[in-house]
């Protein structure tokens, strides 16, 4: 097998069959289609299995280094795979002098990957020592755009983010167990007594910390120093990163809701600057990647049911502080699975595309 | 009809049919008997009724001034109604001299209303020019006694608070809406794509401002200046009332989400005092009303699954900020019936009675 290039670089999809690959898919298929080749792959497990990519059946190759046969520099392979499948697999494309873009966890600390959000940081896609580019966590994705252009007007000097997660953030698993839940408690008197929802529930939370129908958990990833949480830590390094504050004082709480896709956030930014929410809502309906709903009056907010499938950062409730002149409430929806994972890595991927065309 | 005094004060529940009164009638129950007669009171809707209270059966009457006969000095009546119900009742009732224990929004506001959490200014109760008390809102209630226990230690400068807000705080008519609402989306695959929730909830979404199943909605109130909504105006003037500090700096978005009972919130506090987050966890363990889970490692974390139906405000994830060493993080789930609501009049209704005593 060799790539066709004839029609543009090649691309892979790793982690094709999961919860951002599904998605990720039908996003091709919609955009301007930039690419040659387009390979799908995932795990042995899913070899054989046929899915539709731009109109056409593609049979799925296992992950193994005959999968990447052909592929060359200016290519370019999307890892939507756990973080230790792409930490293994994207130095072997690499080696090969493709391009890897990777949306897991695995190299978004690594000062020699840029971590990238076109919206806001299209530009350091290019810098890539390791061949390598990763793109953010979801919950730093949903409000990234729209933190960086109000950063852009008016310097951002503090930033709390109090997270409303939802369920297929944590990939097909996340989704299945919530529509399990879901199916015990709904329909039944349970819900508001004590130990309703865990007796219903039973001890099988997915990969979840504790039932999520009629609830919500504050955790998302493991115990770090201090009490917090290694997603909380992400999300404020991220954040640092991307908007290139590297002393940003960030605190975020991350909390799981039982929403199946759209995460939301409440953002409380901090500014040198004094700032105007009329001028501030201004700034966000001209942002890229962002859209405003701000009219709470006529029912007009962001939710993430509103936000899920669609592209854009949707945001709404924007408040100026009414005890500090430099202080702006916003409230924030994007779809995890889009934003948050399949539409920035084709984003990105697109740039690098775009660098040989 | 006379009350019976003989073993103590009188007590009317006004509004004892409703999500508030449900639960308030066990609670009587439960707790030390300090009252005389009991009277359960509704609209005409529910005249006749037999509600079970102290293990005796009593029948409901109608909202008229004969259903406060024989009440007098030294008797309480509680106001379980909405609003405009107990404005108009409540000076009836303390024409004849008895005390109102109103748990609505009416005197929240009200200078001459002291408005009281009893684990923080139970000294408010007995200044009472208009012989009412208020209680205050559910989302206050829950955050007040570890917020005030920590105010007390390290003199609180400025708080940030986000909302994850329960259906029944709508009362029965919110409730019965996420009910049926997830009726109608579980068991499908309805939620990850656009519309889908909107669709399948329909146009009746009960007393919030969009579906609520799968779905969070950043609302609840009515509109005010800026954009915010009266509920979080409400949550700022009501915490600075009860901690006696009018010009403190507070930040509310109000957000609810698909939970049946339990509210809770991200808190952001700053402190005039350096804070220590260990020390915290000694002042939040040691305050009343409080109780502290805080191992994520092992899987405790407060939950409102894990509240409801509990008397206590749960504490956890408690943080030191890693930016601002005068500053704190934390997480609260409290049964917004009970200590938002029916647990806290009937603390206020037996400091009174103990007044007497
Ligand atoms: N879900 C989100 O909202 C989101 C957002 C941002 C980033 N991410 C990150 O994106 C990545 C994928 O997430 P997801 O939600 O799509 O997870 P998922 O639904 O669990 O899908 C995982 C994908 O990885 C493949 N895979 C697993 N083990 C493999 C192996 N040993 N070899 C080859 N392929 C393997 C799976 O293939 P099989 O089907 O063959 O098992 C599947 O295609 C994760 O790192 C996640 O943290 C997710
Ligand atoms: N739910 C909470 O979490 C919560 C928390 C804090 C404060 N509150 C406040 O507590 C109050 C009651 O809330 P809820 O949730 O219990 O509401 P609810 O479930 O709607 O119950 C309302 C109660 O008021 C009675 N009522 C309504 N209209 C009346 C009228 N015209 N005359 C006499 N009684 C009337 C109802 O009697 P019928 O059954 O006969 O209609 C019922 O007992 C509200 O002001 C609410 O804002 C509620």
């Amino acid at each position: 097998m060799t790539a066709d290039r004839s029609s543009g670089p090649a691309l892979a999809v790793v982690g094709a069959t999961g919860a951002v690959g599904s998605v990720l898919l039908p996003i091709l298929s919609q955009r301007a289609d930039v690419w040659g080749d387009i390979r799908l792959i995932a795990s042995a497990r899913s070899a054989g299995r046929v899915l539709a990519v731009r109109g056409e059946e593609a049979e799925v190759l296992a992950l193994t280094e005959d999968a990447f046969e052909g592929f060359g520099p200016g290519d370019v392979v999307i890892f939507l795979t756990p973080p230790e499948i792409s930490a293994q697999w994207a130095p072997v494309v690499t080696t090969r002098g493709a391009v890897a873009v990777d949306q897991s966890a695995a190299f978004r600390e690594d000062p020699e990957v840029p971590l990238v959000v076109p919206e806001v940081n299209a530009h350091a896609v290019r810098i890539r020592p390791r061949g390598i580019v990763a793109g953010p966590d979801c919950v730093t994705a949903a409000m990234i755009a729209a933190v960086g252009a109000l950063h852009a007007e008016y310097a951002l000097a503090d930033l709390g983010v109090s997270s409303y997660q939802a369920a297929s953030a944590a990939g097909r698993a996340g989704s299945e167990a919530l529509r399990r839940q879901l199916s015990l408690v709904a329909g039944t008197d349970l819900g508001e007594k004590p130990g309703d929802v865990r007796r219903a529930v039973g001890e099988d939370t997915g990969p979840f910390a504790g039932p999520l129908a009629l609830n919500v958990l504050p955790w998302s990833g493991e115990l770090r120093e201090g009490g917090w949480s290694s997603h909380e830590l992400a999300v404020r390094a991220e954040t640092r990163r991307i908007l290139e504050l590297p002393d940003l004082p960030v605190a975020v709480t991350c909390v799981q809701v039982p929403v199946l896709a759209g995460h939301s956030l409440t953002v409380r930014a901090r500014f040198e600057n004094r700032v105007d929410a009329a001028h501030a809502r201004e700034i966000l309906e001209g942002a890229p990647g962002v859209v405003l709903v701000d009219d709470p009056a006529a029912g007009e907010f962001p939710t993430p049911a509103d936000a899920a499938g669609t592209d854009p950062a949707w945001v709404g409730r924007v408040r100026a502080s009414l005890d500090d002149d430099h202080a702006l409430e916003f409230f924030v929806c994007a779809d995890n699975l889009r934003k948050g994972a399949a539409l920035n890595a084709t984003q990105i991927s697109e740039l690098i595309a775009g660098e040989s065309a």
